[in-house]
């Protein structure tokens, strides 16, 4: 059996050969930052939200990311449309539930994005997909407050409930399809004083779901990546800040040797 | 009497233990700067601007940033639900009227804004208040080029004709609610070589008028804390991007002695 | 006759005593880094895109950016009447066709802004002018894959087919009106690992034909001061991340000694 450490280091150079297209229909807030982890990770990010252009554009694609986290809604019918395409070739969908449970829109927007397509992965934080699973939870702006259960027993639910892959992130992230779980002990506080950490933790989810059809793996080396990043970055850093940016260029200088010695990734249900 | 600077430190504190929801309605170019600032110096951001949910996200908010800079009528109508629904909550509604004087729509917005709604707080440049005040003025873009009169004159008076605070930045930041005038000296002049600057200080006015209900003392102590961090910023910058990544840095590292020691503050008018 | 690097040289000491206005109608991934470029350089920017107001504000600048790099059909109405205005007044428009020949939304939208405007500088990757000349070339997202022939034949071709100047960056960029070509080889690889690179030197090429009529020169200088910049942080980056802070920082603090002494720019064909 091949350690979890080994199939991520693995689909780390896999993704820098294939350098896959992500196609974003992100927020406003997040375009830069996540079109800059799509191209230091070894993808190519395209940011495209016209309904003129959304089903072509996916079609270059090899995963499509969806991302409500500043949401009208006319950007909700381009992402249907992305969607459907998108499900049609088999490109797989990433979901960002951003802010579902602090408003009525996002979260029935959320949901229809649920509903209504076949989503790969959906990676939130814990009050959101608590919500979203009719579990309870509270959400503030785009903060998590209050869940209804601990992240595994959320996961797991909302992973059988919706027949996909769950991505919690936290202090640590799990991931679930209902049937598997995995634990990422990875990460750094300081995630959570920038904006869009999760966004970004979304998109690295995406870029590898473009190189592996496992969502479960595609979703672990993502943020076992990221994770490995960030923990990297503190070292050097001054602040939140300059976190950033030097969580940016770890994302980039990031080897497979150290994904190896460095993850600290589990099974936790196999 | 306490110190305005004693006043500051404290209310840093304050902030920070109360973690408030600054809810903005703002522009695309400074969306991501202004989200972490507010991450930064100890609250928390929500970037939303869909009619369907303004006046619920509000709901949640300590403050509402109102900031027209890249604004199109469909944002002024979100902008004056969100208001409303503030007014009613007694949620603080501060004004950033970006670029007020440049072109009709952007000055005829800012004064929609200031008619209709209970503005708590005006944060602007001089040209753009001046322009807003009706003492003339010309604003370039999104700078200040000329004024009416000089910054007191034109802060006291739209803060009489107004019936609110003003903040208008500039190397003496001034506010005044057309009784009481302060004055700060905190900054640096890379603080004009940077995108958003004004945006980001509007940011941090607000975050603190969620948990200071005197307008004055919410302003000024946004004002300090900003213009602190900047001298800081500024001794290990190399340059103004440079300078911005240590700014955000130092709104976070920021501590309740260095705002003591630190602030160049005083009353004018008392 | 005068060597091209003392004319960069000139160039910028005449931009930055100038300060013109730079109006933008960008996407919303660059739009604060554009706006940032333009302020570092030693311009001022302005981002404004709605219809009611672009034709007021272009009258203001000293050139105009049209960058349909997140576009909607909405945004280009916005384009063409500010492009109208611009050429009226006799505002040079700079067009960054980002991601022509990715959908066909993109490649029709760029095309009938080069139809409907009298674009004066066209600043775009090789596999974008390729499609726009009609000479084949494929754009996968907003990267170009592939092209008709090599950058100088494309240039000239389609400098020669609309009468305009074209700017074709890569490893060596390419300028040219038809008649006279110019390389400039200043730059790093790393440009091709941020996102919004070429949306930058758009930004460049934009502010230097804000002072400077003959668009040959205009774009050599945006790009030799943006080539230059980039190999002055490459010196002190630890990766891309940084490497854009220091881009940045350079780009402010660029000399024209330091143009003079290390422009790497030629005429290829006069």
């Amino acid at each position: 059996m091949i350690a979890l450490s080994t199939h991520v280091a693995e689909l780390l150079v896999k993704l820098r050969q294939a350098r896959p297209l992500v196609h974003h229909i992100t927020n406003f807030v997040v375009m830069n930052d996540t079109a800059n982890v799509t191209l230091h990770i070894g993808a190519l990010p395209v940011m495209a939200h016209a309904r003129e252009e959304v089903a072509e554009m996916v079609a270059l694609a090899g995963a499509l990311v969806l991302n409500p986290g500043t949401l009208t809604p006319g950007w909700i019918e381009s992402m249907l449309l992305a969607g459907r395409r998108a499900n049609e070739l088999g490109v797989p969908v990433v979901l960002d539930p951003v802010g579902a449970g602090a408003t009525t829109l996002r979260t029935e927007s959320s949901l229809r994005l649920l509903d209504e397509l076949d989503i790969a992965i959906l990676r939130g934080n814990l009050g959101e997909v608590s919500v979203l699973a009719g579990l309870g939870g509270e959400v503030k702006g785009v903060e998590s407050i209050s869940a209804g259960a601990e992240a595994g027993e959320v996961a797991r639910a909302m992973a059988r409930q919706r027949g996909l892959t769950v991505a919690i992130t936290g202090e640590r992230d799990i991931i679930s399809d209902g049937q598997h779980m995995v634990g990422v002990d990875n990460g750094h506080a300081w995630l959570t004083r920038i904006t869009g950490s999760g966004c970004s933790a979304t998109t690295m989810v995406a870029a590898f779901a473009a190189v592996e059809s496992d969502p479960v793996l595609a979703a672990t080396a993502g943020l076992v990546c990221y994770g490995l990043a960030a923990e990297m970055a503190a070292e050097v850093a001054r602040g939140p800040a300059s976190f950033k940016v030097a969580l940016f260029d770890a994302l980039y200088n990031l080897t497979p040797a150290q994904v190896r010695s460095g993850a600290k990734v589990q099974w936790l249900e196999r």
